[in-house]
């Protein structure tokens, strides 16, 4: 008997993880589909037996644990460990290859409000991705398959070149023939096997799926794979370990395909079960105004499919892939979703650069906007434990700091020493 | 009186604590000089009470040290802490901004051969130079001083940016006017003020050092500031850290100005003289055949300037401002120096990405070239202990990375199926 099963987020039937793992099965045998330009139906979800988990582990325990190092807990993720609480398969060389960065959670003051910040710029592959990409190479591993697949607009893809790099693993990467050079670049020194397609993200992420199937390949595509979610909850235990188990009252996520968000409400929804935190944290999802999807769904209880255009390249999601779960993230932590602009994506990308001292690219800046935005809104009083997701480092897209610092002037020695003088 | 003084390397004279830095010296008051196309002399090197310290701290308790915060050991740094042992100054609110990397060491094998890696590709400005940085933020802030100045060919210009936004402080960065636009850009973003010179390095470097005196900013100029090296001395007390003692036989450090070899070098000497490690390990200097005033001083015992030009731009220094300490450190730990060509970098860029999942700037990669390169020589048998340094991050140079990888293939979904039905 495994430690989890599989239950399906849509029609509720449960799975063991033999009949789906077996298989290389990833959403509901019952219900579940992938179509285009729509969110995906019967995501699976994994569960524990949460009354032995509470036997097995105290609250003071599970707080003397490392950060950074989630997969070496046994009984939390889907993976197998052996009697001594080591993970099968890999050994302590493998695993400090791919740690993340162990100081994650930073404290800052902006305009005399408190605020914090989940860091994640300073992962192995620079980006929260790499939590997901994780998760899924331990499994592949596990699983003894050497070949692990994702269809993706950049960063999912390069995290997943990387983490396989660091393993040993070969990654082949779906992405639309678009992307941006730099992340393009990123994946293919690597060593991935890069396919650029001729079409958008959901023909890659369709292709990504048909030819995994019949090659074998381990597929990564973002909340298909279950492992996906379970990878990015791990943010939640490593906030709750970083704050040595203070909580704060409201969490700021940037959202694109929602999967980050929903990751993140299912760690805390497990911290809770076990009685380890009070409460959950409002979640606050915040959208770019050209790619709001999720923000529609909850406002108009519909989902219609709109192309996305936004400077934060990794929010760009006409069909967040993972819609259903994130709108419960949201709405079972009392939380709310709101939109920001380009702009004030950008100012705060500025903001957290010269107030922080943290470079983070565009799509990790939004939460900084959306609590920047609240406060001016009076949505919350700036009075609260406010904590922000820094998903990704800046170095991802420089481009996007051409946009707001400009070019600057340039003298020679004896004008600068004029300039000085003054 | 202080736990620490300043020693001239140069003509031996010492120096207290107060006698230089009250007046904000930084070259030794006897010898010392800074010009043009010159190695600097009399450079300050620190000095500590060895007799004390090993009496007042054992091998074993200093390895239960956390990693990668290395400032917040009392005792071992030109900075003040309280009778708690805590940083005067700093509260932990501040520390855990700058907090490094805490998982540098990884291994792996390349073609069946055992190589360590020391990475400092994930601190927060993702170099090794945040070492440096850091230290002299934390001395500002201790001597009240919120402006400091550098000059850079780029990146440690940016490590001083970055840092100093995570600490309140303003920084003024001079450097030539044609630096690449990325590390122009990461500077400004951090709030810098960027004075670009209608000129080279020298005179930028000549330049911060006239207009900090005049206004009194703290100059991190790399070598000038004995800090510099002491910053970078932390190197060799996490890798002795983070092998829980166990320290390698050789160490492959990429050099340009000589201020990481010579650093690295101090705190091994340091941990000598402690009696905490048996043997010095060997230090490689490995250096770009197109900026080898080090290798050539080394071998016809001259220094010469020579105009640098190589794709590791981190490395290009005609004239190594830290020559002498640099070449102390080669021949005291019994190393030796040797030269890479740009095409043995960008091939170890790619090894280091594709094999050990670390994309590394050229600089960085260097010192995987330089064992590479030795291997092929005979010069080491591959059975050794060795240990990389990789001291940047690819991101901070993408360009470099399209040398290597070539456009990748676009084809339909029907044309992608095709390929993968052969």
């Amino acid at each position: 008997m495994s430690h989890y099963q599989y239950k399906c987020c849509q029609c509720g039937e449960s799975f063991s993880s033999e009949e789906i793992e077996s298989h290389l099965i990833y959403l509901c045998p019952e219900c579940g589909s992938a179509e285009k330009e729509m969110p995906l139906t019967g995501v699976l979800k994994i569960e524990y037996d949460y009354q032995l988990l509470k036997k097995k582990w105290q609250r003071e325990k599970f707080l003397k644990l490392p950060k950074g190092e989630i997969w070496e807990y046994p009984d939390f993720y889907p993976i197998e460990h052996n009697q001594d609480g080591k993970i099968i398969g890999l050994n302590s060389n493998l695993l400090s290859r791919i740690a993340l960065n162990k100081n994650p959670l930073k404290h800052f003051k902006i305009d005399s409000r408190k605020i914090s910040v989940f860091d994640d710029t300073a992962n192995p592959t620079l980006s929260y991705k790499d939590r997901a990409s994780q998760l899924v190479a331990i499994k592949a591993i596990q699983m003894g398959i050497k070949e692990i697949s994702v269809a993706s607009t950049g960063n999912a893809g390069s995290s997943m070149a990387g983490i396989a790099a660091r393993l040993g693993l070969q990654s082949h990467i779906f992405v639309p023939k678009n992307i941006p050079l730099a992340k393009q670049l990123q994946i293919q020194s690597f060593g991935a096997k890069i396919y650029l397609v001729d079409g958008d993200y959901d023909q890659a992420f369709d292709l990504c799926l048909k030819i995994s199937e019949e090659k074998k390949f381990y597929n990564r595509n973002t909340a298909y794979n279950p492992l996906t979610i379970e990878g990015k909850k791990s943010g939640a235990y490593d906030l709750f370990l970083a704050g040595k188990g203070e909580m704060p009252e409201v969490i700021f996520v940037p959202v694109g395909d929602g999967v980050i968000i929903a990751g993140i409400f299912k760690g805390l929804w497990e911290l809770h079960k076990l009685g380890w935190i009070e409460k959950i944290p409002k979640l606050v999802a915040v959208q770019a105004e050209g790619s709001d999807a999720l923000h529609r769904f909850l406002e108009e209880g519909k989902f219609e499919y709109q192309q996305a255009k936004t400077v934060a390249d990794s929010l760009c999601a006409g069909a967040p892939r993972n819609l259903f779960l994130a709108a419960e993230a949201v709405k079972e932590s009392g939380g709310w979703s709101m939109t920001v602009s380009d702009d004030e994506i950008l100012s705060a990308q500025q903001a957290a650069a010269q107030k922080m001292g943290i470079l983070s690219e565009p799509a990790a800046a939004a939460s900084l906007a959306g609590w920047l935005k609240a406060i001016a809104n009076g949505q919350i009083s700036g009075e609260e434990k406010s904590l922000i997701l820094l998903t990704g480092n800046g170095l991802k897209d420089a481009t996007s700091l051409e946009k707001w610092n400009s070019a600057p002037e340039v003298k020679t020695v004896e004008e600068w020493k004029m300039f000085f003088k003054k």
